[in-house]
């Protein structure tokens, strides 16, 4: 049985006396010594933040942590209602519904901005470059990513706490001002009231902090891990997961029985 | 159809200009003041941590994060292999297996030393309640939570880590005293040295924190899931789940070819 | 690195020109040979089953295909609202909450009755037996497993009929007696009627065919899951999924907002 | 709280003494008449199928129930080894991973055929078709669904031997002969051998069945639910979980301890 690939993982590996992760002590190093939000920016980019990447980060990943009764937490409250000796579970359940329709929405946002701008050193017209990307997606179609919220009218408040957040840190750069580009446009566009939205500032600002596209999806993941929490926390307390599944059956079949 | 029970959540709420968590207003209150780390003190607390119990539930946290290659990292690389365009499937597949095995330790321990103790601040010999308990786990042959560890040899260096953070901050009471005497006891009466292990450390410091043991294994899946996403990232840069698959199939069905 | 144990599995292996599966040819034994609840049994048992066998299996398994509005079928139904991308994370999410609540139960009725009859040929006093059973389930107060139904009521229709195809097909052996018996002894200890439920049945029965009881619970994973997809396929062509969600946001949050 | 749409499902519905599955009476009129494989066909279109259809679906179902140690069916088997009080959340692990590489490929197969030939009574050149769809994507680059095989060479022995069986059947339509015709189209268009594999038989011959492409990965979802369970009980018996990661930890941490 031929080897084809060596194995390698620079994650993480231990001695019996010491552990090390991204090469850092564990316990000489970190504990006691770096936030968990830091520790998240570390499995991120295999360094500390400075602190004022920690305190945008930070500010980003808090933001995906709770949006109340959404979709994800019922599903984990209804899975934990069904297995509660399996809380791991019932995260997981929730999770498995972060998809292109929810927290994918940032991910496709950052995306756009990083495919259209790979060096965010380079000298670029981005008032152009929200032009053509606002007028290609029109063409195609395909929703603006970032702008609007049908919810938080007129403005989504979390967009400018954020941009506010990164400004005051250094991290208003390209990325930003691309993304705020792209909702004038899309708003001068489509004539409609169409400012950044929550997910428009985030896939803009982990832009900024140097995060490729493809795990920007991870930030809402790992946070929202920890809201699914405080849903199991509460739902055992406070059940309510069975009360919405009996008053939903029995709506959907009342013509049948 | 009958309401049989009003719903109700006290997590989260909004209205098109603010949104609330626990109260607090996220943009003005949470956002850029509370770390990811005090986020998750909130959510399982419905408070944000004092300077001090954010030091030692960050430390806990943390601890967690990461583990190098588990099952539910490969797990979770298996499972990206097979549907990258569903990073939060992978997760969540990796959290599914956080159960008594690994992650469900520390809720034994915490949940014995809560049942043991159930009101800290009781006057009672802790060394007397630990020899019961320990009697008790050997007369039942089952295995003393949260002392003694496979390969930290002879002793897991992210307790007195733990221990140390703990004591520096005030919460060395007596979960923390009663959880170090369950290792003196166990190892004088097994005859083996079984200090107490980082499960038997957060079990007492989540304790000492005040939550329930019946939330303490959701720590270690908030947790795991930032460790996760982290594995994602090296797996897109250098897979090896394929590899592992390979490997393991031929060999396993080398005497059937 | 040493091998501490050789890998071996003798599921399934394969050459580039043929596939087998438990030793059988996939495409010249199996397939258009073998109906996929068949197929079930094998990977139960190791064999085929013999034509009785396979009526009674294939009624145990189809008994538990659907439920209707389930909390797991609406757990799919709000991970596909989320990914529809996804459908195999949808399955999986409502997989996740068939726990010790829901289908659990019936794993539970089998274990009683296999650690109580470990050998089904040995000569016993059934009724004494069950005797034992409901006084010791009594005495520490536990449900007695596979009685009674909360909505079925005075009897779930589905164990009769099982016992009926069980019977006729030559698998009404000491399982189903003990089974029986437990239920009448549980309406005399209790003075309520309760009658053997389809998990008290589907516990016998698969006991009947010599399935062990660690293995039970399969019969229903395997089952929603097919029933799931049925879910995904309506929610398709109707969404409820977000309505559902909306109405509970809503109530729950009302008295903040 | 406006009710914005009325909640309805039509699948299954129950009064205390009868369970109606889409209309039909589960105890009397499926229980003992309906094999697993027909009451899946049951949950995928709504009617039970004829005996033609019957062979055919099932077939194509048993055909992707097993298919030894994949990377679902080694999740499960790490997954079930850190939580095996929760069986249910280990099937759901493996079944996380079948997205777009591995089950999602016969789905788009499905849909390649329905998007080309949107009503199979149409009067259509089914060789122009298939130059047509070859041609596209070799334009942009992308493989051609359902041909060839990495191991299975030079022939995939699955799709000859459903070819057969549907023939037989009276199902080798016009999605069957233009999935051949792409084969034959694929092959001298870009010079290799490339036979239509396991995924162009299903993709064809679940069109054949009017399965609409959109729930055509729900066959392979609910097949390998099956599978999985299979793993569960071997791994059971003989565990290789934790070998497997013991071997693949160790070699990926060499260089670093």
């Amino acid at each position: 049985m031929a080897k084809r690939k060596t194995l390698r993982s620079d994650i993480a590996w231990a001695t019996p006396e010491r552990i090390f992760i991204k090469g850092y002590d564990l316990c000489d190093e970190l504990m006691g010594n770096l936030s968990l939000g830091d520790m998240a920016f570390l499995e991120l980019t295999d360094r500390r933040p400075t602190p004022q990447e920690s305190v945008v980060f930070n500010a980003l990943a808090l933001t995906l942590v709770e949006h109340g009764l959404t979709p994800s937490a019922i599903v984990t409250r209804m899975t934990l209602a069904g297995a509660p000796e399996a809380m791991q579970a019932a995260v997981a359940a929730g999770l498995a519904g972060l998809g292109s329709v929810f927290v994918g929405s940032m991910e496709t946002a950052a995306r756009v901005l990083q495919e259209a701008l790979p060096d965010p050193k380079a000298e670029v017209d981005l008032d152009a470059l929200a032009r053509e990307i606002v007028a290609a997606h029109a063409a195609q179609k395909r929703p603006i990513p970032g702008v609007g919220h049908a919810f938080h009218k007129p403005v989504d408040p979390r967009a400018p706490k954020l941009f506010e957040i990164a400004e005051k840190n250094g991290f208003a750069g390209p990325y930003v001002t691309l993304m705020k580009a792209i909702g004038r446009e899309a708003e001068q566009k489509l004539g409609k009231t169409l400012p950044v939205n929550a997910t428009g500032a985030i896939g803009a600002i982990a832009s900024e902090l140097g995060l490729p596209w493809n795990i920007v999806r991870g930030i809402g993941v790992m946070a929202r891990a920890i809201g699914l929490v405080g849903h199991i926390r509460e739902e055992l307390a406070n059940p309510i997961a069975r009360e919405i599944k009996t008053r939903a059956e029995e709506e959907a079949t009342s013509h049948r029985r």
